[in-house]
């Protein structure tokens, strides 16, 4: 039995990570932390985990968290999670930070984008980007696993195959990406009040997102090509869900057929990776609770450009879903252990 | 292995059933009937289950179906199972109605309320009101289950404790109801598209609402006393979700702790009751996705009347959860087989 | 030309009198007041209100506010306006105001239930209640207005005919209420977030809401006789509009068709309060963005009880329209000046 | 007094048009037209009308309506309105189309997308693309006036002055553009069910909406170029509102303030356009129930692309709004009659 300990648990990926673990047969919570909720009952803050979870919320006990568990989450903004990484805490558990802090390998790209220092640059090597479906065999050797963000898991997914595949010119992608409002975390800001949000649809980031330098960052390892590329995130009305509609200017002249062929070719192995026959296109209704990532595609042949879609629950399969998708491998449990929960619809 | 097949499958009750057998150890889906939708494949009406069925709907073969399961769920419009019902069925296949033809024993009331005719009166008597929590014993025993409506499970439940222990006055209850739309179902009405709903609520089925003598029916046997009450349902912009909020006179006084203390010893054995502490009330998006019921009261001591409210997933306890729970002690399993799926928040 | 000045212009409600206000012929706004934005130009907080509002937001100087405009509306939380008001200000300006300070007349009860001393107990005599259908010839000749609560506008209407023609027991009113979200203000709270509100429905404030001795109060004047009643408010996820389902014994017999009559005759002569005919039901979405109320009955001859009714927009005929209805009669213009909307459906 | 008269005067746009015409002092609505609910009560169908409006819907009697209204809106499907068409009929009436027949110029581009024949070829050249925005003087003189469709309207817009300056690539051009669910329509169909289009969100049409060549050639003639684009629409959870988020290739180097510099320019006179300062994005919660435009423009140096962005409700000057103030146009008046109601907020 897996001991898991989870810093940032009363966010709202980190009551993901609670609802997905209840429900894994070799893992057991033993320490829910918050920083905001120490020494509150759990379920006094969420109140669906009522009669479910007993515990109370830890505060910051780094040796003790240690102790109690084998592998940690932290659910937590950047910044965090790398001040707390050290030889002597990776002796003793396995860590899957949910946060950025390990995601970006150049430290410059990292500090400019976000705008603060890295608390421990001797660890961004050792590091694993725990974007499962490409760096399986990594991940299962490592200590400390960067878990992606949630527009690069279902942007680099949905791009992945023309990408590698060298089909498609890495200059000219663009990504158009839209997110329920869970994304926007449970802080209490005026812009995420509900009357704010519903009813309405904005881009935000615009040319500024920090998610960007890290899908360049992935796409050019996959292509081999130095990548720049457009991402601009939307809020959407809804609890749940990213759907990503990608551009590229296609290489080479090639058939919608051939395309599709390609992604379910790279794709076949992939139990939560879900190509969409032709002419179907994923919609983040159909992945909702789940960890699977639905792609599918359409060329223009007008224009000569390929459209590459992807929907996932931003919840799952972009925070708590890979985390533990990681956490499996890892630790050598089949993947899908404890992820095997089908979309709840409607 | 338990062979289940589903009349109906196609419904939102229906496609609810699918989600919670296909986490259900025991239990294959083998038929997976729709009358829309015969020879079409399943995952292509329902596309989160892509990957997961990939069977195709199949049509009104009685004779088959027989042959093909051990439990046959029907999740169709009222008048179809009592149809299909006979000995010769029974004998071989036990029967779960998520339609309302077997949950009142009085067929005259039945055929005033819906306004058709009884297609099989030879089996209302030997119909087990599939209410876990109150008829447990007889259910086991059962051929033919009457799964109980979406709103009737919720107020009864609500309502219950004190009702059987005759602390209030039966002929003053009202009960104001709050449903989610996929309670409306899947046929496509002008009334029921996203724009004529979101942004409203309104009441339906005022004095009129065929859940009504359900209910009645069901506290008389719990009061022992005849019970006439108002219920007035509401329609709320949101996908799955019933409110209860019943008021009643209290025929002595009590304190509010008595009845919280009624209402924990009463439900104290109930894994799918939730009974909150004092001072907090049910809300929706706590039961969201799973079995549970949450129940709350409130004493009002300036008009003497108490407040029972209760909230619960109208798919899952208010419908295809009931029935897989009424299966697994058709079926001598443990109750909660298949159930343990925690709520999903946000 | 009327100078209107809104203190708390920057709330909900505050904005929806700057809203209707700039459709209104014969008043220009002259003061947005605003303790949080001092300072911060009006459409910078509102972006609806860019190019159509070009003013900044001034703080709290009583004197200058009162040199430069003719009325005062205050949209802010209890508590502010009864420290506000003085002989010398009511000599220079009329006030309309939107909190709960001078809706109760029994300053026991404001400060039992709102538990704050009143700030101007010699006024509250003074004080006209506005409820324009109700209370029209004070309202004409007053100078200080309290503009009623949302939920006891609707409240009050839909139940007005029956309470004054003395055909319903007083004491067995039941009101459930249903509220839009931007009823909750626009305050930064983590349970008014998006994804705390979307999907989910709960009562709160369960016998103890602070409307309901408001409530109570006017009923008591309509019908001549001590009410105390339950009043349970719930929150729904959508951004405006109140329904209330009220329910009462009758005392007597009497037909649907004759409460059809009572309610028609009551309200024949108001611009305001649309009757709904038999067995058409209020529904929210038929009034947003208007200052209609649309009432509607159901006689249940089963039970003896009647069901009353009725839907609004809590932000204008809850609020800002009511107000401006207000100022109308006192300024001695047609009272549906400026309030001529139509309701905006989807 | 213009008499109008509104052919599908009870779909979502028809319905739009009715709520704008009553406050338009100078318009009397004549004649409500409908196929599907000829001899019923307008006020019956949208309830938000009773007591506003007492009219009957009428069906298809050309010469009837003609002799009784100055202008006809057609509220329809494609189709209709080019079968309607005549050399009598615009003797008599001036036309507005709000569907697709008249917006196309090219008859074999609009035969191909259409798939249909075209009803009245001889009437395309003399029919006035209706962008007032662009063709203010020919929409002066316009017998028939061809209301453009609500994406083009939001792109062409968001896109204008750059393309007219010449400043992007016109083939590398990429509209992402997200509506709301009313632009469906209300035909009662599963796909736009509460259920279905609720907590979701999806692209539609790709590389084949119908309003991509519509697009295309309104850039063609402001840019001088031929213009191939991508255009892929995506349906948002909410009743109202169109975003375009539009991408392109800047053709040489230039500041974001010389950019905005030249929107802010070329909208100067523009009251139904509002470029949004620096660093501010459309939101459609900013312009809801109004006619307002809200464009604003990043660039991202990186990349050497523009995004443009614009922001309306998609039934106001998408649709009715703009009818309006082309009529407006038509008859003389000021081109805002009727259309200064202020975007309703929240």
């Amino acid at each position: 039995m897996i001991r898991a300990g989870i810093i940032g648990s009363t966010g709202y990926a980190g009551q993901e990570l609670v609802r997905i673990l209840l429900g894994h047969k070799e893992t057991q919570i033993t320490w829910y932390g918050s920083r905001s909720y120490v020494d509150k009952a759990y379920a006094d803050i969420f109140r669906n985990m009522f009669t479910l979870v007993p515990d109370i919320c830890r505060g910051e006990d780094l040796e003790a968290l240690c102790s109690e568990v084998d592998v940690v989450f932290t659910a937590t903004p950047q910044g965090l999670c790398s001040t707390l990484v050290s030889e002597d805490i990776l002796s003793k558990v396995k860590i899957i930070d949910l946060s950025a802090d390990f995601r970006i390998k150049d430290i410059a790209v990292y500090e400019e984008w976000y705008g603060i220092q890295h608390g421990s640059p001797a660890f961004i090597d050792e590091a694993v980007y725990g974007l499962c479906e490409l760096n399986r065999d990594q991940i299962k050797e490592a200590r400390l696993v960067a878990n992606p963000g949630c527009y690069p898991t279902c942007s680099v997914l949905s791009v992945y195959p023309l990408a590698k595949a060298g089909l498609i010119d890495m200059n000219s992608i663009i990504i158009d990406a839209k997110s329920g409002t869970s994304g926007a975390g449970r802080g209490a800001k005026t812009a995420n009040l509900f009357c704010e949000v519903n009813e309405s649809i904005k881009a935000y980031g615009v040319a500024g997102h920090r998610h960007t330098p890290e899908i360049e960052e992935q796409l050019t390892y996959v292509s081999g090509q130095k990548t720049l590329l457009n991402f601009t995130p939307h809020l959407v009305p809804m609890n749940r869900g990213i759907l990503v509609t990608a551009y590229a200017d296609l290489k080479e002249s090639i058939s919608e057929q051939e395309i599709q062929d390609l992604y379910e070719t790279t794709y076949e192995q992939e139990q939560f990776v879900r190509v969409q026959p032709t002419g179907v296109y994923p919609e983040t209704r159909w992945v909702e609770g789940s960890n699977y990532v639905d792609v599918g595609i359409r060329l223009d042949r007008r224009t000569g450009r390929v459209i590459m879609m992807g929907a996932m629950d931003n919840l799952v399969k972009g925070a708590a879903g890979q985390a533990v998708q990681n956490m499996n491998l890892m630790f050598g449990l089949p993947e899908n252990t404890g992820l095997q929960m089908p979309p709840v619809f409607p």
